[in-house]
Parts: C-alpha cells; sequence; structure tokens
C-alpha cells in the first residue's frame, strides 16, 4: 500500500569500550503523514511507512469519527502533491456526514507535534529554518557516556516504584547530572529538564549532554536542538528522521547504551578518546 | 508547585503461575494538563504531575514560542476552575506579543489526545459518553496470558533488525495471534491493528485479547475500548488514568507481563484457571 520501507540502512559508528568502528546498522524509518477527511487536515503523526488506510481507519474509529467501515467512503494517498511517491497524505471521504468544523471540542483536544505532513525532508527544513545547527565545539569521552545510563536510573526515584516512567537528564559533559525529570512521556520528561534550564538561566546548553530513556525519536532531537545540546543519548534506537535532523543539526546522536557499548548515529567526532591535556573532564 | 503525587497506591491482583494475590502496587499517575497561552487554550497533554511549570516553559521553549526566560512574564495555575485544588490548568503571561492566531501553521501542526484539560475524571467522563462499557463474558486463563509476549515478540519482523519498534497484536481468547502489527509509535501500532480489524470487518472485538509492547497509556486503553476489547495485556507498567479507565469499563488490564507472573490492574474476574468444561480454547 506504500512504496515507503519501514526500515532503511545507513552507516553508524558502534563502539565497544574504547574502540570504534563504522557499520551499515539498519534504522527504524519515522515519517509524517497527515489525515485528511474530505480533502480537509485532521491530524499529522509520526508513524513507520506501512499499513496506512489501516492506520487512518483505525485512528478514525478510535476517534470515535466513525462507527463502522461503513462510515468509510474512499480510503486514497492524495495525488494533488507534486512528489506523488511521497505518499504521506491520506484523504478519507465519509458517508457518515461527520464535519470537523461541526465537532464541537474535538479539535481543541490536540496534542502539538512540530510537523508537517508532506514528507519528513520537509520537516526538518521547517525545523532549520527555526533554529540553526549547533556550533559547539564538544567532544565527550566515550567512557563518560557509558556511565550516563547508571546514573539516570540510580537517581531515579518514583520509577524504582513504579517501573512506569520516563526519565530525560541533563549532564555536563564530564558526565554530572545537573537536572533529572521524570514522566510518562519521554517527551514531557524532556520538556521538564530544558524547562527548568530555563528557568534557572542555564542556557545556553551548548556543553552539555542530555540523556533520555527509551528511543530516540524525531520529536526529542528536535527539543534537544531547540535548547542547542550537542550531544544526545538514548538508550533504545534512533529512528531515520531523528538521526537525519540530529545529522545536519551538528549533534551527535548516540542509542542503545548497555554497558560500555553504543550507536553513535551521527557526527561520531564528537566521541572522541580524550587525553586529559585536552582540558577536558575525564574518568579517572 | 503542586499537590498531586507522581504516585498513587492501588490494590492490584499478582499473578505467578496459577495463582493470584492481592497486593498494593504503586501506580505512576498520569493526568492531562492544559497549556493557556493569554488565558488562550494552546495544547493539552497527559503528563505526570510534578514540576509542572517546567514543563509548560520547557514545551513553549522547544516549540520555538519562547527564545528566553525573558519572554515569560508569568506563569500560575488557573483559579478560576471550581476544583481549585486540581492544578491540572497553567496560565502563561508572555511579553514576547507571540499570539497563536496570528502564527500560520503553527495550529494545524497537532497531534490528537482525546481528553480534556481539566481533571482526569472528566477525562475518563468523555470518553464513557462516547463508549458504553464492555458488556463481554470473556474470561481467559492465565496460561494464555502468559504466553502472548513471545508470540508477539517473535513474529516482530521490524523489530529484530532495529530493535526500534513498538508492537500491537490481536489475539483470541486461546492465545491465537489474529494481526500484528509495528510502529514507532505504540498508539499507531494499536491504530493499525485496530483499522485492520475494522477493515476485514471482524467486529466487534469482544472476544479478543490485545497485546502492547511497553506500557499501558490511558490512550491505548481508550483506543481499545472504542474497539470493545475485554483484554488488554501490556509488557510494562499501568497508569492510573489508564487503570481507571478500564475499571470502569469493564476491561481487564495487565501489565508487567514477564514469563509466569504479571499484574492485574482491573477487573481481576476476567483472569481465571479455566478448566475445559466451560469450552474454552485452553493450552494443552
Amino acid at each position: 500500500m506504500t512504496s515507503q520501507q519501514p526500515t532503511l540502512k545507513r552507516k553508524v559508528a558502534r563502539w565497544q569500550d574504547c574502540h570504534s568502528s563504522f557499520v551499515e546498522d539498519e534504522l527504524v524509518v519515522e515519517e509524517p503523514i497527515e489525515i485528511r477527511v474530505g480533502d480537509r487536515s485532521l491530524i499529522v503523526v509520526m508513524r513507520t511507512p506501512g499499513q496506512d488506510f489501516e492506520l487512518a481507519a483505525g485512528f478514525l474509529y478510535t476517534e470515535g469519527i466513525i462507527n463502522s467501515v461503513q462510515d468509510i467512503g474512499t480510503i486514497a494517498y492524495c495525488e494533488d502533491v507534486e512528489q506523488v511517491d511521497l505518499q504521506n497524505i491520506i484523504n478519507v471521504n465519509l458517508t457518515n456526514g461527520w464535519d470537523a468544523e461541526s465537532e464541537d471540542g474535538w479539535q481543541r483536544n490536540f496534542h502539538a507535534n512540530a510537523s508537517c505532513g508532506l514528507c519528513g525532508k520537509m520537516t526538518i527544513e521547517s525545523v532549520r529554518q527555526a533554529v540553526p545547527p549547533i556550533d559547539s565545539q564538544l567532544r565527550v569521552n566515550p567512557e563518560i557516556v557509558y556511565m550516563l545510563n547508571d546514573q539516570l536510573r540510580s537517581a531515579q526515584s518514583v520509577f524504582e516504584a513504579t517501573g512506569g516512567l520516563h526519565a530525560a537528564g541533563l549532564f555536563t559533559s564530564g558526565g554530572e547530572l545537573l537536572i533529572i525529570r521524570e514522566d510518562i512521556g519521554r517527551h514531557n520528561a524532556v520538556d521538564k529538564v530544558i524547562g527548568q534550564a530555563l528557568l534557572a538561566e542555564m542556557f545556553p546548553l551548548d556543553n552539555h549532554v542530555l540523556m533520555v530513556s527509551g528511543r530516540a525519536s524525531f520529536e526529542i532531537v528536535q527539543k534537544a536542538l531547540f535548547a542547542r545540546i550537542p550531544v544526545v543519548v538514548a538508550v533504545s534506537a534512533g529512528s531515520t528522521l531523528a538521526v537525519e535532523l540530529a545529522q545536519e543539526s551538528g549533534m551527535a546522536l548516540i542509542g542503545f547504551t548497555r554497558g560500555n557499548r553504543m550507536t553513535v548515529y551521527s557526527c561520531p567526532e564528537r566521541i572522541q578518546q580524550l587525553t586529559s591535556k585536552n582540558g577536558n573532564n575525564l574518568v579517572a
């Protein structure tokens, strides 16, 4: 149903202990999709391409916009855009007369997502128009990165009790934890960390490292970019769009940090085995 | 900054093998918060209470609405609502003249979230007005539930390659996997599963079980409820709001399914050691 693939190959730097090598890795594709009802834009969500008609049908159903399959007249990719092969816009024509304009309260119950529905390339472009690349010269030792996850986990208070929270932590380039916040939403935890840094007048954060539990999505990279953070570390995988935005913005995006291993998806030059002559903080 | 706690205690049924006992568990609190700018509603997000001013400041910053802490005039909980102790509405007055009305393109880039900003109780009420409780008589064997996670993982194709995807699977009450979908977004994976079931005219799903990777949030329970699925199983923790909606809707919500252990958060009567005389599908 779509020409887009759910994964893409990309060269990454895989680190173990003090050594790194460039290998080809498979990344999960993250692309925006716009769902239109009767040619009117309803929502933009980030998704993995594939089964887009099902996604649209399921979304309309679980939002209460349709009540049965008979309420769907047609579902089709829009062909009124220049790049027809993008297949990131779907139009659904309904037979039940539902109209967003007349649905009081539907429109206001939205969760922001800074993306346009046409394609990831345009999404990145719109972010890049809002914020320039990071020009920090920060370099971080791999040993510092390996330590972050343990620090974040041991500082998490609520997670221990419930096992249900994401965490985000702001660290110095030497690995000192400055701020930690927990939330059911990874993006909220990041907003709380950045908001605290903003309110405490710690900006700019161009000598800092952000670590998040879970995966590194486009949204996390976008938030870190606004705060000018040059190194972002996730516990789990990065998506294509997150990696592309990080690379174009001069941000090192790191994933799969497990013990003394990690995958550097972008700007691998920011991770270096440094000697103390450089004046950076080092592990003893 | 808020009177609300990040966790709440709640009685749950903890299963191991064929035995269950009721214990007190600590759940992470999920509550909607509405962020207003100049008394005008901007966004509603689900979040864990705590550091709400930081959340608002960080959100406005990482969306490019403010550029420095000086752009913030005041941040305060709204007191124009009857239940002032709810503290789920924040108003930010800006000094930079930003106005959503004049920001072309900001409003349309939204991600739907079916919740009102006042409190979780009202959010549940609005869902319950849209869909009645599930009246299915479905009972499921604990051994069936223990098998689901392995089945979901072994059927996940993209995850194996990337480690970056959430999965959702629709099962029969006997544990047969009918539909599996993967996506970077857990809610998208659920929409794709429900959308596929809708398009294939498999509704109603009141004899089925939904399993999701990761946590069970309010949004997942809401989607399953629209599809009338009486048993929802998550790999990780459930949130307060998810558990409350499930309980009020007659849905068994299960979390922490690891090997032959699980936590049943709501409607524990749906999980029963059944004999084959009942005519249900059983493990041999």
